[in-house]
């Protein structure tokens, strides 16, 4: 912001030292060299820097926002965005804006008000009139976009979806399972395109030919998996593994198999997509395709503080690996 | 704090109206009375508040402090806290201080920068000497406690522990279990005892003599779980129930009966404790014990807000209802 007083970000881009080495000045610790304290002491003073303690200084903040706190996922990208800024002496405002525009243009006037150093935005919280009054405030915005929902304006930080949904769908292929089911997510979401891109890639380089009875819709939640996976065990010819493009869709999918008296993955082998900290308790624990979102929290908090020093990000959208995870959901087909 | 600057709460204390009522005005919202708005105009201009968008401004924070972001219910307090804090016009700033005493350090360090309004601990996030210190910056501090860690000389919000041990323990002995397994949290912990003595009470109410066999060790974790329902089905007179004294544990519980092709509920019911977001997805989804941890946020935050109106709470400690939730992994024993 124009007018904004001078941040620990401004004292490290002129003397030359990293966030955390201000901040560990600025917080008094011992682990810095004489020289370099001097240095950045000298700025502090230099440029008013409100210390610790004197009334009415503030300290950097970010502010980390979201549609709503209910996603199974918020918590592990708080945890990144607070370890990168914790250790730069920097607060994390949380905030769920929700789908109310008011409650968005309330939260524009609080981190104006907080004067805020940055803005992390995941997916698309904000609407495009608010994103250009952000824009004009000239509050350095980052966008943690794990559903890859749009093309972007700002530094977006994705994750590879169309890789992640081809080796979910090799998994399969390599167990020797042929048909294969697929329970989609929310057509409009950029991602859930990508996870069934990928899936059919995977077919398509192991000469499996598609079936289009195999692929049925969802929308990430653990219902659609439910229902999807009861669709594909009523097909003539039921598919001998499922895979979800979530997590709580597999869940789903598992207890429909539940339901049956059918077993996982002795009866039918299941994927999900995410790796949700859950996961690794369901019965059985989940072979899914892991999102690094902590990871991206990290990278975004990071970045936020970079732009907060002017420093561009060195590509305007980064795509963070999938990996997949194998664990006990997945076996060969009883046919093999 | 006594040298910090005038926060919409004092406003809100000195004008007899709402911290949303002030947050609205600060905000420029017109869903306020013209004379109320007049009133709370003039008090924020004689006062000096700062306005938005003002250079060096600052808006009310209170910070919510974990010891760490792992927890699975994290998320579930920090929704609720921000509710109330959004609504008032109030960010919320979330820490994880983990168990290095130089990082609850820092944060202290940053927290006297933001000039924070109000502290939130859930649990024993601080050790002692962080508190004092805390006690003598004049910050309030409200203490979130699910774990019932310790007679709290903050005011404290709790669940009643007690009550939904008996509760889950009453289920089982309505279905008509007699042989009750019970998987305990950690004994350092007041609320593990507090479960504990309410399965005893339970039983006793219903004159079930108490089997010491049926009591095994635990620390909330999955894998405590899977052990322990292990050490009960080794017995040579197994249970027919399993109450774990967490989430995670009874579903590291199912895992370990899946493992041995034991169903849930057919040849043994479990019940858990917390409610985990998740839960409601297990196969089969989990009868256990609401901890109404949003509402426990929401009313910590409300606490929090008070106090930095000088507004004395109540009690110094408050415990809020737990409540059974039946879904579908508890049924009548195998025997009746």
């Amino acid at each position: 912001m124009a007018k904004r007083k001078v941040t620990i970000t401004d004292i490290a881009d002129e003397a030359g030292v990293s966030v955390p080495t201000v901040s560990r000045v600025v917080n008094g610790r011992d682990d810095v060299s004489p020289a370099t304290r001097a240095r950045v002491e000298e700025l502090l003073d230099r440029h008013g820097y409100r210390r610790r303690g004197t009334s009415g200084s503030r300290a950097a903040l970010l502010d980390l926002v979201f549609t709503d706190l209910d996603s199974p996922w918020a918590v592990e990208i708080i945890r990144g965005v607070e370890e990168v800024a914790h250790e730069a002496g920097v607060g994390t405002v949380v905030s769920a804006i929700h789908d109310r525009a008011g409650s968005a243009r309330q939260w524009l006037t609080n981190l104006r008000a907080r004067a805020s150093d940055g803005v992390i935005l995941v997916t698309s919280a904000l609407g495009p009139g608010i994103q250009d009054e952000l824009r004009r405030l000239g509050v350095p915005l980052v966008v943690v976009d794990p559903a890859g929902s749009s093309a972007p304006k700002e530094p977006t930080i994705g994750a590879t979806n169309w890789a992640g949904g081809m080796a979910a769908t090799e998994h399969l292929l390599e167990l020797g399972h042929r048909r294969i089911g697929f329970i989609q997510g929310p057509p409009r979401l950029l991602c859930s395109r990508a996870r069934l891109d990928g899936y059919r890639a995977a077919l398509d380089a192991a000469d499996v030919p598609a079936d289009t009875a195999l692929v049925v819709p969802g929308d990430f939640y653990h219902e659609a998996g439910f229902t999807g996976c009861n669709r594909l065990l009523n097909l003539p010819e039921p598919p001998t593994a499922v895979f979800a493009a979530s997590d709580q869709m597999a869940l789903g999918a598992i207890e429909a198999l539940r339901r049956r008296g059918l077993r996982v993955p002795e009866d039918m082998s299941v994927v999900g997509f995410d790796d949700l900290p859950e996961v690794r308790w369901s019965a059985p624990p989940l072979t899914t395709v892991r999102q690094p979102l902590s990871e991206m929290g990290r990278l975004a908090a990071q970045m936020a503080l970079d732009l907060a020093r002017r420093v561009q990000p060195a590509s305007p959208r980064m795509e963070l690996a999938t990996e997949l995870v194998v664990r006990a959901s997945t076996a060969p087909p009883r046919e093999v």
